[in-house]
């Protein structure tokens, strides 16, 4: 079941498709690409966090809307949050496989958009003085 | 200029930082990110298109919010805005080179989404029964 508008292909499966309305993958880019969700999937993409520690590498971020975007996340199935017995007891989270893929490709995006740097700041004041 | 908060490296250069509060990447990993941009990004991936052709692809969005995703994502480098003088003039939009690599890497994670949707459609019923 892959909830999309599509029309069915020549096999007569539902194909998904980002550019439609109600397509699951559709509404997964858009969790994906909220600016906390991003950011937490590329810090889990170096490796398990405690909350706070994640809530430390996440830069700003509150701890509701931290909260909310690792709920969507695991919700989608691409964070897992494990409760580990102890005295207190911590709460670790991490990536599944498919988390794994998408913050490698996140990754990469990030990548280039840091080497682009100059490239955007220039973009931007060009543009900011045609007024 | 990189405006990023992150110390120097040895060359004493900055160096961008998703993470960086204040870095102009972060900045522009978060307009990338908005659900119009990365489908607008996805659109035009496939070609140049005119604003309401646009408009049509990126189905759902309001004109205004198209126009305003646009302007921030030229004012970033990103998409290049042409009027083509005729009757009527038209105005068509197409992808900067920098705009065609965030392209690229964006169809790769909608590509990864699209494959997943049975994979993400289980683990969302999986949560929700967990009530």
């Amino acid at each position: 079941m892959s909830a999309c508008d599509t029309d069915p292909g020549p096999s007569q499966e539902l194909v998904a498709d980002v550019f439609a309305r109600g397509c699951t993958s559709r509404a997964t880019l858009e969790d994906i690409g909220s600016k906390w969700a991003q950011l937490a999937l590329l810090a889990l993409g170096e490796g398990g966090y405690r909350f706070n520690a994640l809530r430390r590498r996440v830069e700003g971020v509150s701890e509701k809307m931290l909260s909310q975007t690792l709920q969507t996340l695991e919700r989608d199935g691409l964070v897992t949050r494990d409760v580990v017995s102890a005295i207190p007891p911590r709460v670790e989270y991490a990536l599944t496989p498919l988390g794994e893929q998408v913050a490698g490709r996140l990754r990469e995006l990030a990548d280039l958009l840091e080497r682009s740097v100059p490239q955007v700041t220039a973009a931007r004041a060009a543009y900011d003085s045609r007024g």
